[in-house]
């Protein structure tokens, strides 16, 4: 099934390489893991969301920074340690009262081909692997941790005609201060 | 309003994607931000001051590692978690009794744009996103966090006729000592 | 010695360079060393060792980062602080029952050059240096740290008529949860 | 002055930006700089001092994690927190009796100028700021922290006759094993 992308309200995100450039490193310390996000994504979902729109992400992984970044960007739907992408999609879906057909989803490799096939709207990023690229409804310039996310914010909302209404928000905050 | 570059004696920075690359990463132990600055940024700015131009801060994050970088570069004027950059930069500007049409901004996001058109000259980085780019004054070649303030300093100081003045201080601290 | 790739069941790795762009940084508290390693890479590793092929990671250097994504890869055989990379790979390959011919060694600088004339097949990665390049057998597109190890698995598999069945696995994980 | 460059037997390098990629991060903790050094320019540097040539590091700035370099490395001669490159550089090879002439100095910023005109041979890394090339009498084609060092080395050791027998000591180690 594929919508189009004026119909999509909720975006689910896989996290490395596409939140991120798909590095990894440990913390000597605490090994735990660090990976670099980047400040245009967080703007992105920032706008994204104070229109209304829901965001999700799901990894295969799991990562205290994850959920640091998630928190900052007051993201309430965080599925880390994913081992059924569909299954945890379909749950959080069930619990906001969103369809698949609202649903889009961005990814990078082959872990993410089952669930881009199940929601209505598929986004590969510019990084991502050819199988992955090849089932996409679309894909973006820009790669994962370079702005990827905040470019398909921007696809997503001049479709369904909020990017105008976000841009003016920004100009809005300064004006009434 | 348009400045020439030649009238600029304050230059006002945001961070992220300007001084930075807009990569963000979180210390796993402390939770603070890690981020990358360049050194030829850093050599830049201490020509700039060295002159007895102004250097000021202004992001909308906070961060103890911009703090420290500030304190390095002996830049007095830093303003983090700034939810109304023009009101910080009006109040900044009043303390060091500078006016706008003296001031450069230089941004890279839509958060930047309402300060952008409030100074005199406005600069997006190379890295910019569209709309930002679209409403600057004048562009780098450098990214954020590669070298785009010092491309910002030497642009400004060159219009200025300060750089060859800035050049001959770093071969006469080598004569003098 | 030259083996067709469709012949090789053991991967070993050169560390630095090839798991990682090269970039070596010290934790300011533990002195021990930070990089970065890919996840697309990690996802090739797992595919290759569901199908019973061997990893072997073979690095001059020894650093605890590297242990832990060993561990989270399910990697057995990591020899870090090698002196005699050829002694280190026969006795791993003398301990799993395989050869020479069935090895394929993945390297970028001249200390990887002799273990890549040992084997039965060597592969030089896209940021290897010149001297390497010109012994390989065959070369990535992708570099280091970048995806590069996870296109060398992909060009074993497909060699050998297992990449395919890799793929399925993926789907068919989903399939039955 | 200038010498040719297989009269070197001394490699002065400044850090930052040549060693390094010029990007700074500090450690949330201990505020202590970390920064990202290349493995190909361990080697080479390995290499150089096994034929029995110096290598001297000159830093303006000052990092536990250069030292943690260099002593990995066993890189005797380190000054950092450098004010005067000229009179550092002069004393150390007083202290190991070489000359000016039998000097080459790699650098990347105007800092870098004054020691560039005052040694044998001046070498500007790819990534050097227009003023710093333009005074160069070499230039390499990768940039400081992706190999800029190694590509030095390799330039100087082939002019001198000494690169091949680098390589075969290479050989030589696994042979003798």
């Amino acid at each position: 099934m594929t919508t189009q992308p004026s119909q999509i309200s909720v975006l689910a995100l896989d996290v490395d390489g596409v939140l991120t450039d798909g590095r990894i490193a440990f913390d000597p310390v605490t090994n735990k893991e660090l990976k670099f996000f980047h400040v245009h994504d967080g703007l992105g979902i920032t706008l994204w969301q104070r229109v209304g729109f829901h965001v999700i992400l799901l990894s295969g992984r799991s990562a205290k920074c994850v959920a640091l970044r998630a928190e900052e960007l007051q993201i309430p739907h965080i599925i880390q340690h994913s081992t059924d992408k569909i299954a945890d999609l379909d749950r959080v879906l069930s619990e906001i009262g969103c369809t698949l057909e609202q649903t889009c989803f961005v990814g990078d490799d082959l872990g993410d081909i089952p669930v881009m096939q199940h929601v209505g709207y598929a986004i590969a990023v510019h990084n991502a692997v050819q199988e992955v690229k090849t089932i996409a409804d679309w894909m973006t310039t820009r790669s994962g941790g370079d702005g990827a996310v905040r470019e398909v914010i921007e696809h997503l909302m001049v479709a369904n005609n909020t990017w105008d209404q976000a841009l003016e928000s920004i100009q809005t905050e300064h004006a009434n201060q």
